[in-house]
């Protein structure tokens, strides 16, 4: 941004320069560093996190806060000021509605365009969009050409533009980053959000404080509970009166399709009110990208470059023979547990209790290998170095529902065909979906409830009993600093700054890693209620029932146990979409397949021979498969005003180059004729 | 464009104004007009043609061909000024390479940037593409606010902004419209297409001669027949070792998805070299769609404006069910010929010639039923008011290759699966896949040419007739200028015009409708080659010798039998990608069942019963299924650099607009100081 522009914004905002210097500014971020880390790399931190864009700097505002003891961590308040935060929201197309409320990328030039009704530039910009530019900038603090390796630490070496603070997180000199709650805010989403009765989310609200990411998860597990309320009722119907469960299982096959692409669209339609639908592989790089600094194809800045098919012969050459060796191995494992139990049958009465310890030790064992998995998989992912975070979480994302899927579904599918005995997969089916739910209950609401209390109390003791001793808090705070080196050029706040209480109460909350539970969950869920639903057919309700509950759980976490997370833009649910549309072409296989196994339908149709039967459930299941392609083509992707609103957005801008081109040409021609 | 702009133009194309007026224009598009037409009609279509924009003409030059004798037709040589062609170029969006080789939208503001290396403005615009500016601008006359009906035929009723040609064509006022050929560039495009030995054809030439129709079916027709050649020779390894087939379908199957797949790809690549990838169906209205005058919500033009759900109900509601019932009669009319034919065996012997009676009366009444239904469905997709050409010949193609399926596959189908008779089928199969490649070589190449032989020598000796009786040319024009009306302001050709003699040959040859025929030719071939290629393993390879022929018959018929026709801008092969793929699909299912039935397979595994049989091949159709969703996933639609160039086209429009945008608001701004 050139001299003229920031004073052109002053004068806009109406803001003196003498003001923002005086005015403390407010803590968006917080970053957090171990209190034994070498004196250079603060101090470089430190400075790093002020100097220039041009010195490799994030040009932001760095306030320390006072230690109270040695131990504790260096805690950085990270702000900025209102010309730097304008500048790069127009540098990330932060997307905010125009006088016409139509979604349109701001930019600092047309400022006042997007200052309707008296609203001021401390307005336009929420806290949460000062959150993800500050985040942004910390990601864009790069390496210059002589700066090796962290000061202090010659084994982590640096290269040219590298991103320094996702290096400096990864090798633990940085234990936290994070920004702060906004309680007034965040009051008046939890009134709207899972106080009332009826579950009606405020989801722009939600993008608003959490971001798309998450409040396109709750738009997916409110619609999708919606949709479980058909095949409930269905389910219950045919629960009491089995004859109508071929029926019901037809129903729901074609259900599970419908829903999913018209859930296509609801994402798509969201995706374009909050102005990421546009978003591709081709965006600005996420910072963990590796590569040579080069022109970009696209927008022809200076950002890593790498060959997409370097990511292609690491995806296909080495990740996914891995993975299938996973799954296998995982596929074994289920069978063991399965020839384990037969033994124990064996050995003692089927009735005894210590025939389920192999399937608990299963359990359990599952449990373990699946959080290893999870760390395997991004490690995998990270180094297949995917562009942008929306291609490294479908990726990541992928390889773990394959993973999940075996550990998950197939039992049940190995009982049903294998062993064919379709009681021992409805009590199965019926175990697993309840005790599934309740321990994702306990594990979502009461563990964190419980470690957050015995957190907060354990810290409150501590402070007790340091204040106990303690003689003169000032003498006490003069040790504390011998403990930690001065840093130049840092300003601290002061002892009694009311945000400190609110820092450290916030970094003992429990981080919220991503949505990737939240859908996992659902995910299987979804397998346990369609893919058999003509064995456990009141499985629908029993999910129904579940996600009313789940709804406010999941709200209640992400409003008072979690650490506020910083924004995720995304513009569709990502791989999920496709594992959904999997299990929902699954679902026609199986239940198909479980109703010709089942003793039932021999009995209707006795005349008709095995073959017949088999051959008449080969068609019902290829009519279906057809039908779900026939959806699939009939209902559009995007609703027809998303499609028309995008085509006038690309109308206008091809107009406006052609027009910027013929400007242009003509200034050229004109130099070109008085030159002559 | 205003008098400045046009100045312009003139001052950069270095033509003096009164150069153009002495110049005699080329003629870009003929036009026939019936010769009882009512002299009023006639009178008001000059006129028309030649009015201002603003009084709903063409603002085209127009002359009249002087007539021979009364009963001959009234024919326009229509033109148009090189200002008009460059100003229409830039309404079109005509795409033509820039500077750096890449293809952008031609603006008359950046004309220099087009004009490269002493290329002049008659090279610019080759002939085709003022053909098709010259079409565009007839297609755009239209009918004033107080034209309520053709003059002189009140029956022929206008409503205000109607597009008048179409509605005379469609009334058989006008009877032909057509471009002339361009015997140079033919001469050339010829010898580089379909005379060199090997079938590389040069696709840039033919587009830029044909249009972008015609140069994507010879493009799928050249790169079909390339992935022919692997299941030729392994078909050909099939008919010879028996054994081998079952792989050889295994491998078929994902050789057609991998085919499939890979041209989307190519096709994109080509339609972004062409510019016609971002078509879409919001694009400028064909000349055909109905709808009420109105703003257009992207452009914000005005133009016809018809509501999008009218034209679902319709085709959902009435088109719909009545191409299914369509589908059905023609089903039993196959029925009633098995039927005819069972029962004529029965009265004679099976190896009586009679027996073939049923057939071939089906054959014939079958390609009656075709034609009529292809009219049908004309009127039906004209009739659901589709906004774009590219959705209606879309939405036409579907409904006549949902017949044409029935027709043509059906039959096997039945003898298949319901006869179980695999030797008649693999006859069948042979005999209909010969014959119809006979027929349609025969069709395609000699009955055009002896036609158009024919038609030469019958006006050749009406010509010898006329002149032989004829005493004095000039009293003989006299003679049929009487017949004729004086038409006011329109310059005549001198009699002696070379031009004449061309307008009158090429009026005589016959019409080329569109690609329909050509595909739905591939189309059935496909069917035949890779539905039961269990069955009839060598059928690729007839396949592949034929297109070879037929890529020279095409090319030869396009070139010397057919009438010039109009550019056609496509982006992709419409329906036919589809319909490609679910015959694609089914062959999954066809082959996985004919192998199934075969009797080789039970001698082969004797141990097995029939529900493991089938059970085995059902699992191997559902891999196959997966491995074809696997594939489809796999592969991404575009080449990596098209998406690229097309995410940095994008980027450097929306930056355009910010741009734009913040300089109007920087006017704004500026005004509403400078006032206060």
């Amino acid at each position: 941004m050139s001299k003229r522009q920031r004073a052109d914004i002053e004068s806009i905002s109406g803001l003196e320069p003498e003001e923002r210097a005086t005015e403390l500014p407010p803590t968006y971020v917080v970053m957090k560093v171990v209190p034994d880390i070498h004196e250079k790399a603060l101090q470089w931190l430190a400075t790093k996190i002020r100097a220039k864009k041009s010195d490799g700097g994030g040009e932001l505002v760095a306030i320390l806060q006072p230690k109270t003891n040695a131990e504790e961590e260096y805690t950085f308040h990270i702000s900025a000021t209102k010309i730097k935060l304008l500048e790069i929201a127009e540098d990330i197309d932060l997307v905010k509605p125009d006088p016409r409320g139509r979604p349109r990328e701001f930019t600092v030039a047309s400022l006042d365009d997007f200052l309707i009704d008296g609203t001021t530039i401390d307005d336009l910009l929420t806290i949460a969009d000062r959150q993800t530019i500050v985040l942004h900038e910390l990601e864009n603090i790069r390496a210059l050409e002589y700066e090796k390796f962290i000061p202090g630490y010659p084994l982590f070496k640096l290269h040219e533009n590298q991103s320094i603070v996702p290096l400096a997180h990864n090798k633990q000199l940085i234990t936290k980053i994070y920004p702060l709650h906004d309680d007034e805010e965040l009051k008046k989403l939890a009134g709207s959000w899972y106080m009332p009765r009826w579950f009606k989310q405020p989801i722009g609200d939600i993008k608003e404080y959490f971001g798309e990411s998450i409040a396109l998860y709750f738009a997916f597990l409110e619609y999708y509970t919606l949709a479980l309320v058909v095949p409930s009722v269905l389910g219950l119907f045919g629960y009491i009166f089995t004859e109508t469960v071929p029926f019901f299982c037809i129903f729901n096959v074609i259900w599970v399709t419908l829903f999913l692409e018209v859930w296509k669209r609801k994402s798509n339609e969201l995706a374009f009110k909050w102005g990421t639908i546009g978003m591709t592989s081709l965006d600005e790089p996420r910072p963990g990208f590796r590569g040579f600094m080069g022109v970009d194809a696209v927008t022809g800045k200076v950002c890593p470059q790498s060959p997409r098919f370097m990511t292609y012969v690491k995806m296909y050459a080495v990740s996914l023979p891995i993975v299938i060796i996973c799954m296998i191995l995982a596929f074994y494992l289920m069978l063991i547990s399965f020839w384990a139990e037969d033994y124990m049958k064996e050995l003692f009465s089927p009735e005894d209790y210590l025939v389920m310890i192999p399937s608990i030790v299963y359990s359990i064992l599952v449990t373990v290998i699946s959080a290893y998995f999870k760390d395997f998989a991004s490690f995998l992912t990270e180094w297949e170095n995917h562009r942008t975070q929306s291609q490294f979480e479908r990726h990541r994302v992928t390889k773990l529902v394959l993973f999940e899927f075996v550990n998950n579904f197939l039992s049940l599918f190995y009982i049903a065909f294998v062993i064919q005995d379709i009681d021992m997969l409805r009590s199965q089916l019926q175990t697993m979906l309840l005790i599934s739910q309740a321990i994702n209950n306990f594990q979502e609401v009461f563990m964190p409830l419980g470690m957050n209390y015995y957190s907060t109390k354990k810290s409150q003791s501590l402070k007790q009993q340091k204040t106990s001793h303690k003689t003169n808090p000032e003498v006490e705070q003069e040790k504390a600093a011998a403990g930690s080196f001065p840093l130049l050029n840092i300003p601290q706040l002061q002892p009694d700054d009311p945000r400190i209480k609110q820092v450290e109460a916030e970094g003992a909350m429990e981080e919220y890693q991503d949505t990737f539970d939240d859908y996992l969950e659902l995910y299987i869920q979804f397998g346990y209620v369609f893919l058999f639903s003509s064995v456990y057919p009141i499985a629908a309700l029993w999910a129904l029932l579940n996600n009313v509950l789940e709804i406010r759980a999941d709200a209640f976490k992400m409003c008072q146990l979690f650490r506020r997370p910083f924004i995720r833009k995304v513009k569709d649910i990502g791989a999920w979409q496709r594992s959904f549309e999997v299990l929902g072409g699954l679902s026609i296989l199986t239940n198909c397949g479980v109703l010709y196994l089942s003793a039932d339908i021999r009995k209707r149709f006795p005349s008709y021979s095995d073959v017949e039967l088999l051959i008449a459930f080969m068609c019902i299941e290829q009519l279906l498969l057809g039908t779900r392609y026939l959806i699939h083509i009939v209902i559009s992707d995007k609703p027809e005003w998303v499609r028309v609103a995008l085509a006038r957005k690309s109308y206008e801008s091809k107009q406006a180059l052609k027009f910027e081109r013929s400007q242009k040409n003509k200034k050229i021609l004109f130099r070109y004729r008085t030159v002559q």
